[in-house]
């Protein structure tokens, strides 16, 4: 891959000194998001659309219902797709100075039609991303559920990572100013899991450790 | 405003009846909101990036450097901006049914520039938002600190949501599999705040009760 040298597109030039062009950052950060965002084009504009990702090797995956009309289109253009986390609130002693601590990737390219061979691996790898394990015990698709599925995936051959993380940078001269600075971090947290109605099956391990996982 | 009738771009068509025109539901997605993903054009393809925002009254805000190329382009282009927030993971008994709970709101529009008279209290909110109460505290932007930022606001006149809550929808036929089903909670939760190096005062409320706020 060629991550490591920035295309004219992934060249970062705004707080340059955050970006990075690492794959193992890049596999990290996609490897924690739940969701990305897709920036593409059609005739009514342009569109920014949540949806669901995981990441196999060097592509990142999405899956849509054959209908989607961010499916029809993805696979005739090239689009940006991204992923952010935001770890903390970065209070300065100066309002000016405030910023955010964040980790995100920005991926340029065009995905691909994951044809059938390898659509019910990219699905299982997918479940396996969401609660490693229970690709094991889900009832598995059967072949109408999979016919209605589009899975799609888009090379990491084209992406840029920016970071922030650490303490306020004010200026020397409000070093000394009476103000509370530091950072107030955050992190997507698991809360209590809650049964469905009915379900009489033990909770399995991704279930009761769901509150204890290393990032929670 | 008339985000309660859809235009032909916020008209949902994929799940429509997770969709959403209603102001409140929107006002409530931005306002939990650090961040949102902007998707815009310009002479070398789509951009989705993410930037910090704010919400007053019928407008989202952003703020950038003067220099910021999503600054200048934003002026002069129709853009998509979108908030999303992932609320957990629904497991299904089926694979083919599992799904999020969400709840994301998506604005078109052209953002127009917030002209001197009106940035600092533009900014003011801003800080409001982040932490209540701070925008009393800090020191407040002097005159080159005010020229170097410009603030963007787009109005909510053309916007949608789209939310997901509740326990999974399995099949009939798989409702009796030996399978735990539910809903693992996901939310942006709050971490010890980390005082800068060096800074003796005490902390504020908004930073002790960092991990105490309701959505914690």
């Amino acid at each position: 891959m060629n991550t490591q040298s920035p295309s004219p597109r992934t060249q970062v030039k705004r707080s340059a000194h955050n970006a990075s062009y690492e794959p193992a950052l890049l596999h990290a950060i996609l490897d924690a998001a739940w969701i990305c965002h897709i920036a593409f084009g059609d005739a009514k504009g342009i569109h920014c659309i949540p949806t669901a990702c995981w990441r196999s090797g060097e592509y990142l995956y999405i899956h849509g219902s054959n209908g989607s009309r961010m499916v029809r289109q993805l696979l005739e253009q090239e689009c940006c797709v991204t992923v952010t986390h935001v770890d903390g609130l970065v209070l300065a002693r100066a309002a000016f100075n405030h910023s955010m601590n964040y980790r995100s990737a920005v991926i340029y390219g065009r995905f691909e039609l994951v044809e059938d061979a390898g659509k019910r691996a990219a699905l299982d790898a997918f479940m396996a991303h969401l609660v490693p394990g229970r690709e094991h015990e889900a009832r598995p698709g059967n072949d109408r559920e999979f016919a209605a599925t589009t899975v799609l995936r888009l090379p990491l051959a084209e992406a840029a990572c920016k970071t922030r993380t650490g303490p306020p940078k004010d200026d020397e001269a409000d070093l000394a100013l009476p103000v509370w600075a530091g950072v107030l971090p955050l992190r997507a947290a698991g809360g209590v899991p809650v049964p469905a109605e009915g379900c009489t099956t033990p909770a399995p391990a991704y279930v009761s450790g769901w509150q204890d996982r290393p990032d929670n």
